[in-house]
């Protein structure tokens, strides 16, 4: 029984990070006899230059056929400037996450212990970090309609965006939620501007409502300027939390950094029937591309992510995140974790520690 | 020639803070002649419990007759489950805001040197750090059109919020920030979400245009995830920052935090004529309420700020800046910035030490 995954290196460092965790992924493929069949496609600004758009139709129907996908990453300045706002990059991660439902974004914020000291905060406060941002991806101001620049009367310009969720959007992803807090710590925090935005009122409404049948959940809720100063203070008080697309946007971000190692996180992106899109958080870093410089550690984290949500081979996850943690105590270092006593090495000396400890 | 103070307490810690900074303001009052004369109104859950309405319309005129305004804080949990979306205390504060045309919020970010172990950051990455945020304040998704709750086809319930800026709003904000810029470091970062909304793009275009004009101010743009990593990551690369209204309430308070002392921040909301009300960057702190434990500092250094930027009366403003500064100096403390060997003192003795310094 074949299963087929897509790989969609982008652009940027994209390349390079995929080929070394495609290099993992075709070991423990033939190691444990997996079935994984892979094929590549276009997406962002590559797919731009090479055919015109940022999600070619080949691509979107490759998403669709396959049972999940890596992506490196997409966007890059030459590609900022054209000024039909449909060609970025940026659209082909969007049109992919849209078209496919890819509602649910699960990003941990986990502060591995070999890289303590990479973090801005002070250790007492960051220790032992292990967060997850459920972030919803398919909804919200990423999405809503209207939008546009109009002009108006008097022939001024006006730009104008949506933030909508409807009732069921909430819920679907209030429940992704809710059941990674009861895998977890239990604890699970809402993120929203209810004494602002009304779309946040309901928002809050719907997870109160599910709260009822998770009662061994704790839920609690907190406004976003509270949100990103308590991931500041003392961000060891949070473990799952969940918002919307924006909120999840920046939040998520916020909470990566104070890992110090945001080229060590990876992130999944799930459709109802736990298909998905897996990723590194970090971009396309296009002022390092192709100079051997990008950390690969987050894209095979990624990998093994994909192997454990879509793929059924949770053990296999397990058996490559033992083997990067294994790097990490040889101390080898991209130059992104480095730090004085490492040894330096390239994007695929690491990929080959990767693949020598597996 | 007198002026007309309008003294907001509001809620929770509002009074005893305010207390404080009134205080102050009577004995440099006195011993400048300043010729200032104080009322007092209710805002927020005060003044809907003692009105039904948290925007009473006798605030409302004293606040447009008044000079300047100082604000304590609003809110409370006790009128956060009123269902009437409009009978909450942020009403009292927004209707303020938007009434008098208060769109410019300069919100500083200040490490004071003698609270430097209070971040929970490492001290070489915040030590000095000085960022301005300039927030837009009366625009944006927090009073854009159309807004509100509806039901669609099936019953299902849909939270929408609109986000939306004219060319002339953007441009009246860009020029404070860019006017802001000019008097600090010359290094503006606008920040906006241009690769995803439309209305940012426009608020991108109007920042480059603006540029021209301020040719000694160099420009840079951010995304906001990426702004929210920075400003964790190393802050101190910015100088000031212009927002949005929604991004600049989540990135105020997380620059905030970075100082690990926001009972010592103050903010300025301008209108076009330098008019402004004066408030706090913290809340109204309802868990600590009536006990004496609040820090009067941030309304006593926005007192300062009024009188600089309202009253025309900078070195007064001068001379209370370099109170605070000497009771931090004499290791008096509040309990939110309390360290080892320090001396903890109460709101009042706060105030009290302050007074003694002028
Ligand atoms: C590239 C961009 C459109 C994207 C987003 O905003 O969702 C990215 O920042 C992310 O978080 O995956
Ligand atoms: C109280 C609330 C409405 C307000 C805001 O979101 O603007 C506050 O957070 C602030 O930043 O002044």
């Amino acid at each position: 029984m074949s299963k087929n995954v897509l790989i969609l290196p982008g652009d940027g460092i994209g390349p390079e990070i995929v080929t070394e965790a495609k290099r993992v992924l075709d070991l423990v493929n033939e190691q444990c006899s997996l079935g994984l069949e892979f094929t590549t496609a276009l997406i962002g600004g590559s797919a731009i230059d090479a055919e015109g758009v940022p999600l070619p139709a080949s691509t979107l129907d490759a998403a669709k056929a396959a049972d999940a996908i890596l992506l490196g990453a997409v966007g890059g300045p030459q590609w900022d400037t054209n000024p039909d706002f449909q060609i970025r990059p940026e659209k082909g991660l969007l049109g992919i996450r849209s078209n496919l439902g890819l509602f649910g974004n699960l990003r941990p914020a986990i502060l591995y212990p070999q890289l303590a000291h990479a973090s801005s905060l002070k250790p007492e406060i960051v220790s032992g970090l292990d967060i997850l941002i459920v972030r919803e991806l398919t909804g919200g101001i990423y999405f809503g309609q209207p939008r546009g620049i109009r002009v108006k009367e008097g022939g001024i310009r006006e730009g104008y965006n949506t933030y909508v969720y409807d009732e069921n959007e909430i819920r679907r992803i209030g429940r992704v939620a809710f059941e990674a807090a009861r895998q977890r710590g239990k604890k699970l925090c809402s993120v929203d501007k209810a004494n602002v935005l009304e779309v946040t009122v309901l928002w809050r409404e719907i997870m109160e409502e599910l709260s009822a049948e998770y009662s061994d959940v704790e839920l609690s809720h907190m406004y976003v300027d509270n949100a990103a100063m308590q991931l500041v203070r003392a961000p060891k008080q949070f473990d799952v939390i969940v918002t919307g697309n924006m909120f999840g946007d920046i939040l998520s971000d916020a909470a990566a950094m104070l890992t110090g190692s945001i080229g060590m996180l990876p992130s999944a992106s799930l459709d109802v029937n736990g298909k998905g899109m897996y990723e590194p958080c970090h971009g396309s870093a296009p002022d390092i591309a192709g100079q051997g410089k990008a950390n690969p550690l987050a894209t095979i984290l990624s990998a093994a992510m994909m192997l454990r949500y879509s793929l059924d081979a949770g053990e296999v996850a397990d058996k490559i995140e033992a083997a990067v943690s294994q790097v990490l105590d040889q101390n080898l270092r991209t130059a992104d974790i480095m730090s004085e006593g490492m040894v330096l090495v390239s994007t695929s000396q690491m990929g080959d520690a990767v693949v020598a400890a597996l």
